[in-house]
């Protein structure tokens, strides 16, 4: 393995968060509090210690898919215990444990949060919390590659390690390229939506932290009643949003490049729009029935939670949990499919149900006829058996980790639907859960054992678990 | 299709199930119950029926895997709703879907019951509740195969339709030895039982009733505090007897043959002992620490609601729905994976489990090294390519069975514990939940809805799913 590449590209990680760490400054500037100073000072030794790590590029540039799954995984646990100091080094989280919980939890979007109230948080903190959505939410790595001149086969290693999905598709013929368009249209949708909420009244601020936890699909709030602290209008608005965030953005750059067809025939968009719209009906209906709501508000809800859960954004306004079971059990469906691969969202990903089913009507039809050899296609191109059996292992992997997971957890003697729900809400990178992690609720009662597996999960989730595993195989670290 | 040499098999199995109600109505007989003549007349009825079906036999006897499947599956639902109608006609279950409920969750060996107080049940109905247990365990289209000449090419895919496991393992040359042999293991494990239980002191009908609730891995008790209602002894030789009931049958095949060094290298026997022994202390330790119990009770619970859930046999003996987390999300999680294949037993098995692990490591293999290829072994032997794409797309099958089941239940309203036991039990045909589907709790209060949902699960759970879904799919029934 080249390790001396992958510390130097770590140490390239370390220069663009530390680099990062000055927005949470300029805004301590702004509110003139004191804890931007500790996003300077662990920003300056954040890169200062990246510089020297990178001051020669190692002149073995050997770089494989092994070097690209451990680096992606790796960074991903160096950029979160950065991140965690200045929460803790400012007094305003006081564990260190629950600060590197929180910062998983942004930089993974999954905005499942430990702090009671969240309003009692400085402005430069808050700010902190919702900027390491907006750069988990498109992958560290991947703007690493758009910005800096590291080109080479890691590159591609990186991309396949870092973005979710079954199958990355290579929009442009250079990675970089595909990078840039990518964070071309996520910043697009970012600065859209801030005009948006700013033209229904939000204030700038709270439009900026808003429009970072939403295209990010992360779902921290700044309130302690999260969006349900603004009005029904940006309510909507942020709900539309959702919506966008969760498609492929393989739509977005195919209506860039005037290819209107071949956008609106994306298969995923398609099922992706079919479910979101079925799920907003069925649960305003379940709401209007069973719940005793009006029509407007019954639907305003819906539209929002299912945005929100189904884009695994989470933002928590409405309290669900009250909500009739058939609403809650949507929910809890839609939090474990997610939204499309090539978004920012978390879930096992509405393409790859497309494939299981695929796949499942191929089996029985080959059950029936055992002579016929079918081809699965989507979006009319043949899919690799490389990609379907992958996908098959990763729900395998999935639904392991799930299960292993809630046993740990379980040790702290809540109830199941605490237990299970906790899980899927960090593997699916949403945020809150049922019961004792309900939206009104917050996961700082955990132990710190179960606290360790969900930062586990989320990263193992953002991630699509295997680079996760793969950094946890001894056969990994084994000198030839 | 060949649909006259599927009238013709169906006829054949209506036959069996008449001629099995005559042992209920010998029960009657022997304790002067009116209900066993409804038992004589639907049984003659039955048996006339089937031998009208069965008078010519076809003449063209192809039959392939697609005529397997939709005969297994047709079969099914047949002798289940044969098998209710004297429950139904005796007035002892008032409502037929009640009834259906009931005969279906005993030929499945699910083991849940709609029946609020079974003590208030004839010894007839409770002895039929028992005995179609036992004729559903092994398969009653296996059963046929071990009695009739029916030899050809159909006996193959019947098997292959109706055994459990990921790949049937053939034990001798010829399908209709290897149903014979297993049914020889069968009935001698079930009279080793009744013989366990005399000398522990139960009464010879209960002796008789318990061990064909065990060793067919059904669970119906006829108690109303199921085995709770017998002495400590006997709540150990139902232990020890559901702990053999979970084995895999090539291994007590391997130890007649005398091949035990084979025998006792089985890798899922090894894996089930394993985690086995681990529920058991982990559950022992949990209700010792968290619950105060005694370290005796304790593991006596611990080894019997092990052993109950791990099977899929279901007894409720002790309300588990009390025990500490831990000890609880135990149990949930032996409720998915279940026993061996090649058992009685229901779940995903712990072959395909073996078979998950194995993919997800060869997976993490490849994605470091994308040149290695490395086969995959189970007990030494090559697993081919289409066992382990199918045991994935069974996985798959399973999970969306799984989730759509609890999104049509929840429509009663209840909470996520009880949807997703309720239906986990029923796919995995193991009989009790937890919430209101608890041990000490039962099905009836379910919509018809949601009971004809549990009914399809525990069908397509008993018959690993596939046969359920080819003759759910309407290209089956197209004609060429």
């Amino acid at each position: 393995m080249n390790i001396a590449m992958i510390i130097y590209l770590l140490g390239r990680v370390m220069q663009v968060v530390g680099a990062m760490m000055t927005a949470p400054f300029i805004v301590s500037l702004i509110y003139g509090e004191r804890s931007g100073l500790y996003f300077l000072i662990c920003g300056v030794l954040t890169v200062t210690a990246g510089t020297l790590l990178t001051i020669k590029k190692p002149a073995k540039s050997a770089f494989y898919a092994k070097e690209g799954f451990v680096m992606t995984a790796l960074s991903w646990v160096l950029l979160s215990a950065l991140g965690a100091l200045p929460l803790y080094f400012s007094g305003e989280i006081p564990s260190y444990t629950d600060a590197l919980f929180e910062c998983i939890s942004g930089f993974t979007t999954t905005g499942a949060s430990i702090v009671p109230a969240v309003e009692d948080l400085s402005k430069s903190v808050n700010f902190w919390r919702c900027f390491i959505q907006l750069i988990g939410g498109m992958g560290v790595l991947v703007f690493l590659l758009a910005l800096l001149p590291v080109t080479g086969a890691q590159d591609l290693y990186i991309m396949k390690a870092e973005s979710p999905g079954p199958d990355v598709g290579k929009l442009m013929p250079r990675v970089r390229q595909t990078a840039f368009y990518l964070y071309i249209i996520y910043f697009a949708l970012t600065a859209a939506m801030v005009i948006a909420l700013l033209i229904a009244g939000m204030p700038f601020y709270d439009s900026l932290c808003a429009a970072f936890a939403t295209t990010s699909t992360g779902g921290f709030g700044i309130k302690n009643a999260s969006l349900g602290a603004y009005d029904a209008r940006i309510q909507y608005v942020v709900s539309v949003f959702l919506f966008f965030a969760g498609i492929n953005y393989n739509f977005y750059f195919y209506i860039w490049m005037k290819r209107v067809k071949e956008a609106i025939n994306i298969e995923e968009v398609k099922a992706y729009t079919g479910i979101f719209a079925a799920a907003v009906f069925f649960i305003s209906m379940s709401l209007m029935i069973r719940g005793n709501y009006d029509a407007e508000p019954a639907f305003r809800y819906a539209f929002f939670q299912v945005g929100s859960i189904m884009t695994t954004a989470g933002f928590s306004t409405f309290d669900f949990d009250t909500w009739p079971a058939l609403a809650r059990e949507i929910l809890i469906f839609l939090m474990l499919i997610g939204g499309c691969a090539g978004s920012t969202c978390g879930g096992v990903k509405i393409s790859r149900v497309i494939l299981y089913l695929k796949m499942l009507g191929r089996e029985i039809m080959g059950l029936c006829h055992p002579k016929s050899i079918k081809t699965i296609r989507m979006d009319g191109k043949r899919v690799e058996d490389d990609v379907l059996r992958s996908s098959l292992v990763f729900l395998a992997a999935y639904a392991i980790i799930f299960a292993v997971s809630i046993l740990v957890i379980s040790f702290d003697d809540y109830d199941f639907t605490t237990n299970f729900t906790a899980v899927a809400s960090a593997l699916g990178n949403i945020g809150p859960g049922f019961s004792l992690v309900g939206p009104s609720r917050n996961f700082a009662h955990f132990s710190v054992l179960s606290k360790c597996v969900l930062m586990f999960d989320m990263l193992a989730g953002r991630l699509e678990i295997f680079p996760m595993l793969v950094i946890l195989t001894p056969a990994t670290w084994k000198r030839k």
